[in-house]
C-alpha cells in the first residue's frame, strides 16, 4: 500500500541517506528554507540511491526529492540525468548550490599509518591529487556513500575515510586533517524535484535526442538559442544505451526574461529533435551552508 | 631511475589490471593484433589506475597506453578524457571496440542466498536492471576494478562478483549466471594512445575550450563542422574544476576523406575558442572477443 505522505507528515523530502551525506544536508538546508521562508513543515526521507529517491517521488512515496546534479571537479552526476529522463512525472522545482568541504576522518593517529581510505567515488575524484601527494601508500576503496564509508574506521585503526565535516561532528569522529579537496571552490548543485509543472525562473534544463548520424543534428538545435541570443550554460551528452554512438543531449540554458521568445525557441527546438524534454524553469538558492 | 622498457621488452602496453578486466582483454586482444598483422612483440603493464597507465607512456615507462573512453551503457570514462587533457605528448594511436560481457560469479550455490554483490561501478551500472529485478534484497558494493571484486568470493560465501567470463576462467571460480548485462549490445571503445603524432584516419577526436558565458560560444565552433557536411559522432563537456559553469568540450568527427578541408575545419576552430587540442587522427578496429 502507498501511504500519501503529504497527509500525514507535511512536505517529505527524498534523498540519497543515510544522515551526514552530502546530499543530506541539501536536503536539511531545503527543509530549513522551507520552514523559515514558507512556514512550511518538511521531513527527510532518506533512500538507499539517488535513482531510488527519484522514483520515490515519482510513485507519490515523497512530495519532493533533492539530488546532485553537477559538481564543480567532477561534473555531471549521470545517474540523475538518466534517471529523469526516464520519469516525465519529474519537474525541476529549484536549484541549490552547496559549497563542499573534505575532511578525512581516522580514529588512527597519524597520517603515515594510513594504509586504507574510503569514500563514495565523487569524494575521492574530487580529492584525488590531495590523496596522491599525501598518501600515496593507500590503498583506495571506493563507497555507496561518505557516510558508509565511516563505518570501516572504529575496525580498522589503520584506515581512513573522506566525508564532510558534519558527518564528524554527527557520527563522534575524530577529523586528521580539514579542507582536503584538490579545488577550494569545490561545490554541488543540487535540484529538488517534484511533481508539480514549473513555468517560472532564471533557468530552463531540458533534455532531447536528435537522428543518429546526421551531419549537424546538434548544430540546427543549438542554433535556435544563439540566434536569438540565449545562454547556454551547460550541454552534457549521455548514450540511449541501445547503441554506441547515439545520444540524449542535456542542456541548462539561462533566461533572458523574454517568457514568449524562450516559448518560441523551445516550441522551435521540437523541428530538429526527436524527442523533447522540459524538465523545469526554475530559480537558484545560495546557501553557506551554516550546518558545517 | 626511469628505464627505457622499449629497448628491453619490444611494445610494452599499459592497462588497468589486474590479469582478467576489460581493459586487460582490450590490452590483450591488442597485442595480439600487433603480433599477427605487424609482427610485432607486445607486452603487458598492468597499472594500479586508468590515469597511472596514461602518466606510464607521457613518462616513456610504456610504449602504448589501452584505456577506456567509452561504454555503450554507462557513456564517457570520463578519467580518460581529463587526464589526457593534461597530457599533450600523448596521441590516439587507433581505438578497438570489445563487446563487454558481464557474469554473475559465486562460490555459494544459489540466487537466494546473495547478500552482497562486488564489482566495478561500470559493471554494477551496466547491470543495475538486472540487480534490482533478480537481487533486489543486496548490497551493492563497489571495487576498484572487476578483478579486484573477486577477492571476496572465497572468503564469503553469501558474495557474489560481477566480472568478465573470462576472469572467471582464470581464476577458476565459478559462474551462477551468464550475460547480466542490462543491454545485450553493450560495448565499449578503448583508445590506444603513444607519443607519435597521428595524422591520418575514419575519426578524429579533439577538445577545445571557449570564453565563459558567451552566449552561442559552443555554436561557433560546432557550424565550423556542420558547415562543411563533416559529422559530429559525439561531444561531452567535462568542468575545468576551477569553477561551476566552465567546461571543456571534447568532440569526435567523422572523417569525410577530404584531408584538406579538415585540416581547414580545425584551423578555423582555433579562431573561437581558447585552447584546441587535437588528440589524433585514428581508425577503428573491430575485434569480436575470441579470449571470451
Amino acid at each position: 500500500m502507498v501511504v500519501d505522505l503529504k497527509i500525514n507528515m507535511g512536505i517529505t523530502l527524498a534523498h540519497l541517506g543515510p544522515k551526514g551525506t552530502n546530499t543530506e544536508t541539501a536536503a536539511q538546508q531545503y527543509a530549513q528554507y522551507l520552514t523559515t521562508a514558507k512556514g512550511e513543515l518538511a521531513t527527510l526521507y532518506p533512500c538507499p540511491s539517488i535513482a531510488q529517491s527519484l522514483h520515490c517521488v515519482a510513485e507519490k512515496q515523497a512530495t519532493l526529492a533533492v539530488v546532485p546534479v553537477e559538481n564543480s571537479t567532477e561534473g555531471t552526476v549521470t545517474v540523475t540525468l538518466d534517471t529523469l529522463w526516464q520519469l516525465p512525472e519529474l519537474h525541476i522545482q529549484t536549484e541549490i548550490i552547496l559549497p563542499i568541504y573534505h575532511a578525512l576522518l581516522s580514529c588512527g593517529v597519524s597520517l603515515e599509518g594510513i594504509k586504507t581510505v574510503y569514500s563514495h567515488p565523487q569524494a575521492l575524484a574530487q580529492c584525488q591529487l590531495w590523496l596522491e601527494t599525501h598518501l600515496p601508500q593507500a590503498q583506495i576503496i571506493p563507497s555507496n556513500s561518505t557516510t558508509e564509508a565511516l563505518q570501516h574506521l572504529n575496525l580498522e585503526p589503520t584506515s581512513a575515510a573522506i566525508a564532510p565535516p558534519r558527518a564528524a561532528l554527527l557520527y563522534d569522529l575524530p577529523i586528521l586533517i580539514e579542507d582536503i579537496n584538490d579545488y577550494p571552490d569545490n561545490c554541488t548543485r543540487f535540484w529538488i524535484l517534484g511533481s508539480t509543472p514549473s513555468t517560472r525562473g532564471d533557468r530552463i534544463s531540458l533534455g532531447f535526442s536528435v537522428p543518429a548520424n546526421v551531419p549537424g543534428a546538434l548544430v540546427q538545435p543549438l542554433q535556435i538559442f544563439a540566434e536569438r541570443g540565449i545562454n547556454l550554460s551547460k550541454i552534457e551528452s549521455r548514450p540511449t544505451k541501445r547503441t554506441l554512438g547515439e545520444y540524449v543531449f542535456f542542456l541548462d540554458i539561462e533566461s533572458n526574461g523574454d517568457t514568449d521568445q524562450i516559448q518560441e525557441a523551445l516550441e522551435a527546438l521540437s523541428q530538429y529533435t526527436k524527442v523533447v524534454r522540459v524538465f523545469g524553469h526554475y530559480d537558484i538558492l545560495g546557501f553557506n551552508l551554516p550546518l558545517r
